[in-house]
């Protein structure tokens, strides 16, 4: 799946594509399912699906917008019969969505319908994609997902859950999934654990979800995190762990700590919210700054600039003000008034900021386009100083695992040094933090070299996961590939 | 494909399934397919489409409606790019119409792009759709033609023409049906020939068509008909003709003359308005009234009620005046004024009826519950006798070969004599045609018992295709397959 | 009301801008509302509304678009409490079709609600208007009928209706129109008499409409035509008849002989189907024609063909098939086969037409566009000639009382003779029917010049009202108007 | 206006009912309208508008829904032509939002056209309405702005800004409005002042606003307010000041500091973000609290948390985080779970709340629904003890000056003293902040009781402008006014 960005003030962002839900044996299992994929909406903005089982028939409601404009009509939530069900949320991309790649993707298999819904990207989905071609597949979207669904089809396997497990043996890449039969609701990562899974109880129902405010927002307990490596298949006679990879050393995504997951989740048994204060704290201590005001770059930034100002003891101030009626199609009207494409979503409180020495605090620098024309404003609005202060180190490498980010040329850290980047922002200042700080912010001591603890391939390159296709890119014969409208 | 019939007031129908065209070698493809899928719309007017190829990739669009209503913005045909396409118009079906089931199908094989569309219904098809299953296809619609696509996907044989025949060696049924790949458009029909499919010549360009209308409409001559069991492969080197399955004995529709195709259409080399005079008079000299007028069902019954006319030297007159705006979605408004259905449609023209002794001439007689009105109609505008007689034997047997009918039980003809009908549907007299009344129309001198010349299985309950699906129709497991409302 | 056509493929026809329907004192006042307006469509399909009153409330709904699309669903009815209402039928124009144009319009007066819809024209709107807008009053449309509202909402008289009749006493043109107070249906048709109005009686209820057609529908029982210059007051203790304008000779349009009516309504005591079988007697006789068959350009003038083949002795044959999905939108796809234009709606049935001298009946000729494509896709055909007769006089004129005609260059009978006219559309002969030919068919002895029994200013140039606005057209200040989207 | 809430996760907070923009002589008019009403979203999210005028024709385009979602086609822009245009922002209403009362309104007057653009409310529209309806005016809407248009056009003075001065002296209440006509741009308070309005200056083009973000975001200069009672006529020769209306004391809303102005804009020379940091100051002052941590009510309690937590020392914690990906339309799926209804736009903090003592910061109470669940969920999340403490005095009155309050009788704190307050909502403490302290954060040494700076009526009852419509409710004929679904 190459994503790019569609939403054009939020083109300076690294985007997570997807967030994941299911629930087993929950008579109101498709409105919770609405709802924990309402609490994972900052994970993927642009389609949402269900697909609930009521025992006899799978039924499926799949819509491109937010899960708030489309799964709240009581008469899309009574479609979704049955007392189980998954859903899942996906990214914007460029062009017009369409409607066949929103999951959960179906499969009507020789034994029985099959359902399922994936957070991630599989490194060698075009490999095997041509494979299963050649033994007379059809594919039918341009999902990375629905290679999993043929798998499974094909698999010479006699039962669902080992036909998956045959399945998920052959793809690289990662993978928190979550899928569904007659009988079972399955939750699986990959052996790295890229991404996130979580366990939760809602009165005896189990609930699996990719972030832990999904369970908050249905009132149900934190369990435990689904394992690197670990399928979890429940029925109605209960939950069973399996571990069926080859074991390795877990590579959870740093990145969901930095910006991805949201501040009020629980990650690794550490809150997101904590982690960014401790980001905040650990970028003052390596680079504080002579200033009189510390100001986020709203939202993003806030825990961290909250953590930057209680280190240093400069007060924390809404310097800039956030504009929360952006509309879903916000175009800059006209070509002449391009440059005041950033004021659409924030203006600077100049009242604030005149004559004041700032410290900017944003969570990250992709393009810099964005940091460009908000240090631009800040300084419009008459800031003396501007230090700007980046909450993690500088973005240098794409990420191929499930997170939409530009190639490698665009990254503004791959092109320029850090003295440059300041020159080019028009910062008095800039400093990102250390990769080092970023490991003891999340309770290291520090990066291991020779065996990482966390998957960090955008600040570093070390790819933990094979990247088949992009290494395939330039043999592949041209697709004939449908283009379609809707 | 289980059809019913959903506008209310055609439910006294039966209807076409389908109509499919194509076209090779124009840089005008797109519209022109356009234009004769218009041409074909009375064959199906729920949702069409269109694919064309430009010679590096295949174009879609695929829409629920008319063909007028949505293939005449400039957008949309100039999004079809190439100089080669193939379309489809698909029959309104019950329930909400599925945008995936439109056709045509398309599916990127491993040796690059397919595409079909198909006019008939494969008898077989859940039968050849749980043995792809248990091979691993997953079928992402509900209609008949995917069967085909996996057939092809799934075929060993090497050659993409040779995967269509071995696919198509395997169904049962009837199909007229265009499909293109990269290089070759293809144009196949059953070795029956249940439904009709010629060729035509555009300027040197090759195009192929359910019926002649849609060759007229481009002003393209008509060649030849495809044959019974004749494949042709149009390629930039010329046309080719195989004629790939094991011999039959044609048996072509016999309803195509009677009410399916449209009259300026020329059928087997016939005028259908010629064979509806000729039925006409057929029906006058067997079934003769003494009466005042003739009076079509317009506008299905009026080639049919001008032959009477002649032959019988009654005068022609429009005794009943149609509706021309009767909106996609009518409903009657409320219980109470229900019975007044039928004059949405129709009015009965009373300053002609009244006082008069009507012949009142309609294609066939379905259900009867529109007749029942039509009659009542007429009365109630004064007329003194309504005579009925109908263009057609009486309708006994549900069609599986592509056109929508109702069960056998809900056939009028099936449950009532002929005495019975007419006083059901409270006429002075009613005659239907005999099924030797017909065979003359069509050319015949009757028919020929032993080996029948058409395809008249609605009359006499004799099918010339097996019904494998039909006769396993009570052994079939329950599918737990997927409803979805878009 | 400057009106223009819009249908790519009814450009070449006069179009009657719209019909009015009331009832009052019937439980399902909005459903067969609904229904009369159904069956007035052919008077007007842009758009169509209702107002209905419930004892204490006005209820209004009003769509762009038919009848039939927009007043079926249950909920719409529903919400049209009350057992009276009015409504209103509106033609197509050029441009979006702006919503506050729709009728009925409605105003809240002082003294309570009033709504009104209006078939005709008022030729001194924009005099009226200007003197208004001094008064201070504010229009909403650009309707000439809000004139009226404004008139009665700004008279000086007690009573409601005696506001309406000096508001009415003020206009000049035509106006049919149907009016509701709380307590009052109002009925009224302008001295002349140009545009129809009937009373009907549906099991006690009083009925008003445009045609008969539109009781027919819903089984109510013609009472009696509302005489020219009549004002019917219909309350809860029955009907009261008016007759509060200065006496004149009546005026009747007789176009809506020619074309605009529907063949089974009962005009003036005439049957329109008869008389249009009259006029093709007449032009049988008028204009003999050596043919071999008699075809209509259907459907306006098939009625024509009847009775001239009737009095001719040629037999009437369907040369000319029309396609009756045509869609609401169908545009020429490209240029380049722009000149299919006429295919798209009619198609000629060349095994009828092959070598056969053929009279062609239309009911007129306005811009000659299409005549132009019909004769040439006849000739194409095969036709071995082609004598087109027209069954109405040559139109020359514009109409200013309600009919959407071009501007008078644009007729092309006000262009060039009979003659000129032949060789344009390219036939063998032409010839239309005499003015004394048409008031015979309608069952005069001939034409008084001297006091015509008809308006026919189209055919002679005599406008029986004055035309105020259009004789001030050169004066006027240019408007600010407001020009909206939607 | 009797307006209601709407949204449903909103209420239980007032609403500002309106913005208005306006700006003269610039060539992207329209553009720049269409982002000033996008900074000034906060005001209104039902519906905005705008008109244009182009030296010839005015030009208009009103849509549903916010400005980022319909007024960034570039389509939709190049429609509004001209150098000139007002715009406007409206709040949500209860039921289906009608686009007749979407402003600005327009008329086309005896002497030109006329569009007028309104933030307050007449509290005497009624009356003034039914004087108008005797004359014989017309009304469209329900629109208490209407009564203006309408006093214009049939004032009797000469010239349009007479005209609109005569109008303004007749109605009473609070008006802030933009109005323009063909040659002039009007911008005008009433005499109290009560609604803001500023003057901007852009590159020489003159500018109105009702807030100075709105300035900011086109990056125009503030050169001044609009005072109290004056009127400005923009021209092309410049400007000039009117002082029409009888001098008065000012009375500014209060609540525009409290809640209603964005904390970026600059009202009465003083920047709203520091008066609301004062506000939490003056509350930490007057009712301090023994605890950990300041969490605000987000994001309108962030300031004054803020400034609480500065004066106290307490540290400042996110311990509630906002989804901000509501939609347009959740609606709590299901009965069973409406008890969730606050978490689908909160969600409480708990890794940050847990053992804690917080002090939680909103801007005010009105029904008290929403505190109740907050403070619920907050507790769930750990929290020791709540101390709840609010921005501004307790709301005990409604408002009829342009914002949208709940009746008296559903206001907490008009039905409850501050004990019984908390005990309801299940704090450990509540405090208000005092009348006089609101005063202090605005500037004042307190609230001078015989002659009040502020309007402040919410809070003392005390109002400024008379509520003849309010007062004379229970005597008014019922309406027969038309309900339109669309």
């Amino acid at each position: 799946m190459t994503h790019r960005l569609s939403h054009p003030f939020d083109d300076d962002k690294l985007h997570e594509e997807c967030g994941v839900f299911g629930i087993f044996g929950h008579p109101q299992a498709a409105a919770l399912t609405a709802l924990g994929l309402h609490a994972l909406q900052h994970r993927g903005q642009e389609a949402a699906g269900i697909v609930s089982f009521d025992g006899r028939q799978f039924w499926s409601e799949r819509h491109i917008g937010l899960v708030g404009d489309n799964f709240t009509k009581p008469a899309v939530i009574e479609r979704l019969k049955g007392n189980r069900a998954i859903g899942h949320n996906r990214y914007s991309t460029t062009g017009a969505p369409v409607l066949r790649n929103v999951q959960p993707l179906f499969a009507e298999l020789a034994g029985g319908g099959f359902t399922v819904a994936h957070n991630g990207n599989i490194t060698n989905a075009r490999a095997l994609q041509r494979m299963l071609q050649r033994r007379g597949s059809i594919f039918q979207s341009t999902s990375d997902t629905e290679t999993i669904l043929h798998l499974v089809a094909t698999s010479q396997r006699n039962h669902v859950v080992d036909k998956l497990i045959d399945a998920l043996g052959q793809v690289e890449g990662a993978f928190s999934l979550v899928a569904m039969t007659e009988k079972k609701l399955v939750g699986c990562r990959d052996p790295l654990g890229i991404r996130p899974l979580v366990l939760g109880d809602l009165d005896g129902s189990n609930v699996l979800a990719s972030e832990t405010c999904a369970l908050d927002i249905i009132g149900a307990r934190l369990v435990r995190e689904i394992e690197p490596g670990e399928m979890v298949v429940i029925t109605e006679h209960g939950i069973e762990s399996l571990k069926p990879f080859p074991g390795k050393r877990p590579r959870f995504c740093v990145f969901e700590h930095v910006y991805f997951a949201r501040p009020d989740s629980i990650v690794e048994g550490t809150s997101v919210y904590e982690v960014r204060k401790r980001i905040g704290a650990e970028l003052a201590r390596e680079s504080p700054a002579a200033a009189d005001l510390v100001v986020p770059v709203p939202d993003s930034g806030t825990p961290a600039a909250i953590g930057f100002a209680e280190a240093s003891g400069i007060p924390f101030e809404l310097g800039i003000i956030r504009n929360h009626y952006i509309g879903r199609t916000f175009i800059e009207p006209t070509d002449s008034i391009r440059h005041m494409g950033v004021k659409l979503k924030h203006n600077a409180n100049s009242a604030v900021l005149k004559g004041k020495r700032v410290v900017l605090v944003d969570d990250s620098i992709v393009r810099g386009t964005t940091s460009v024309k908000i240090v631009q404003m800040v300084r419009d609005a008459g800031a003396a100083e501007v230090h700007m202060r980046i909450a993690s180190p500088p973005t240098t490498n794409p990420c191929f695992y499930g997170v939409d980010t530009p190639e490698k040329s665009k990254l503004l850290a791959s092109r320029m040094s850090v003295a440059d980047m300041a020159e080019f922002i028009r910062v008095d200042s800039l400093a990102f933090l250390t990769i080092d700080g970023l490991y003891r912010a999340v309770g290291e001591t520090g990066r291991n070299p020779l065996a990482p603890q966390y998957c960090d391939a955008c600040f570093t390159g070390e790819y933990p996961a094979r990247l088949t296709d992009h290494e395939n890119r330039g043999e592949v014969r041209h697709l004939t590939i449908l283009a379609e409208s809707a």
